[in-house]
């Protein structure tokens, strides 16, 4: 069994028994806001992902599991603690921690789930538990520079494109990479291709979150799921964005940094303004180029993974419903 | 060498050269509070007690170093997040991470120090890394849940004795405890070893915070280092509150909780008339008896480790040098 749609439940049921197990525990104030997240839902790929990758070399699934849970505790902390840091009020159309609870609350629990996170991974009884934990922790670290770079980039009017790849590779796509390679070491893949799949994984996530900037600006609302122009309107710093600075005439420059800049234009007009501006500099083909890069070097390491053809379909296949995804 | 003041000029070599290598590593803005943090001093209690109990067993003391370094990590990751929700902003005559640079940059270099506590974890090449994991992890999550219960009790008016030390326990003895074990275990020592420590430090640790306590009330304000009843002043739940609470006489009951409630009672006739009442009802003895009991089970557990002379008077000259201090 390798494909994600029938990994799905398993990691779910599992994911129930615990968060049945997680209401037990005492204090109720700090456990309580950790079954809420849990309870928000999301589209569980990280802890799939293990999943996935153990079943493509160990047998018995059961020492994935808790793997997959510590993933899915740990990218839910990072959330967590995002919300506060970026103080959002909603998450998939829920009230975020903080808010339902409180700002103490929302620390506290997000600390207790990182290292619930840990006592997962403790209960794994994969025979490379050892590896686990330093692959774990480097990537836990990285999460966390790449959250403390997009906060940076907020408070800087240079920041260019390379800096910005780097920034997604650390918050975005480093834990989807390491989900692969925590899976495949669980289930004693050796060195090489536990390292492939970490940047197929790596590769996918990049293409992945470029996608998403992209969809942001020029998705079909309805099939995208959230208002177009988000960032836009945020002023994030997106690929887009950067890549238009970079490109642009002095008079288009001025005008990208007017939009920026006033804040009496009225949303809708900074958005069409702005997207118009994109068009104008062909930066929907520029993302293009790049998210199929990022992807064809995705597909070349499943490639040099050579693995049967049953295998390599699951994964070729995970990549692109990824893909082809529009929410 | 098994005594506190040999080792810790050894711990603090090596957290000195651990200081200088997070200076480099990026985002600047992740771990330049982490070096504030960390220059901030404070006793390094508990990284030199792993460092003693390695001693104890174990013969190459660099085996232990970095299981020092993830306690203090760790513990100084507790400090920065609860300056955070005690809204703190002083410590150790410094100003909190969250007042000197953001709240943002507090959560999010919290978060990277517990993370790092794993990383230097990791370094360690102890047979026993496995064990010093799940013991490490276990005793975080109680850290949190201590100060999810010390808040907790902010809001509550039927706290007792029992659920105070159960908090304290939680909060501060685990802690200490956990020292002493991890030190222990990655010495090699076996396991009813490593347990008698770990007791011996839970036991110290209970008298040790019930100490801090009473002299918080009690103490001589020059020894003391900080001024005499600032528990008081901020209702704090302590042990003297709790037990006067319990044994008060109605009348007296009723004057506690005027005084805990009444706003316009000026900050020293608050103290004064607290304390007079916890002389009254005799707590400073019921709180000496308890501090007792607990030394004097902490002495038992090493008298139960059965050490040779020089190892044993470590320990009980460390105990004792813990416990006669007044700051």
């Amino acid at each position: 069994m390798y494909k994600f749609e029938e990994l799905l439940p398993i990691f779910n049921s599992s994911l129930e028994s615990e968060i049945e197990l997680i209401k037990n525990r005492k204090p109720f104030h700090l456990y309580q806001p950790v079954v809420y997240t849990l309870n928000m839902g999301g589209k569980r790929i990280r802890p799939v992902v293990v999943l996935m990758a153990y079943s493509l070399f160990g047998k018995n699934i059961e020492e994935a599991i808790p793997v997959a849970l510590a993933v899915e505790l740990f990218h839910n902390f990072t959330l967590l603690h995002d919300d506060i840091m970026d103080k959002s009020t909603l998450r998939r159309n829920k009230k975020t921690v903080h808010v339902e609870y409180t700002q103490n609350t929302a620390i506290l629990s997000g600390d207790a789930m990182s290292i619930l996170a840990y006592e997962y991974l403790s209960k794994s009884n994969a025979n490379n538990l050892m590896y686990l934990y330093e692959y774990f922790t480097s990537t836990a670290l990285k999460v966390c520079e790449g959250q403390q770079l997009d906060m940076d980039f907020e408070n800087r009017n240079n920041v260019t494109v390379d800096e910005y790849l780097n920034m997604i590779g650390l918050k975005t796509a480093a834990l989807l990479a390491e989900s692969f390679r925590l899976g495949a070491v669980a289930g004693n893949a050796n060195f090489e291709a536990s390292e492939l799949l970490y940047q197929f994984g790596f590769n996918l996530g990049m293409a992945f979150q470029l996608q998403d900037d992209l969809l942001d600006s020029f998705g079909n609302t309805a099939e995208f799921g959230k208002n177009i122009g988000g960032d836009i309107a945020a002023n994030k710093k997106t690929y887009l964005m950067l890549k238009s600075l970079e490109l642009a005439s002095e008079e288009t420059f001025n005008n990208l940094t007017e939009l920026l800049q006033n804040k009496s234009i009225e949303r809708h007009e900074k958005i069409e303004r702005t997207i118009s501006i994109y068009t104008q500099l062909d930066i929907p083909s520029h993302i293009n180029t790049e998210i199929n890069s990022y992807y064809q070097k995705a597909l070349q390491c499943i490639e040099s993974l050579e693995l049967d053809y049953k295998k390599e379909k699951a994964l070729t296949e995970f990549a692109s419903k990824l893909m082809a995804r529009k929410s």
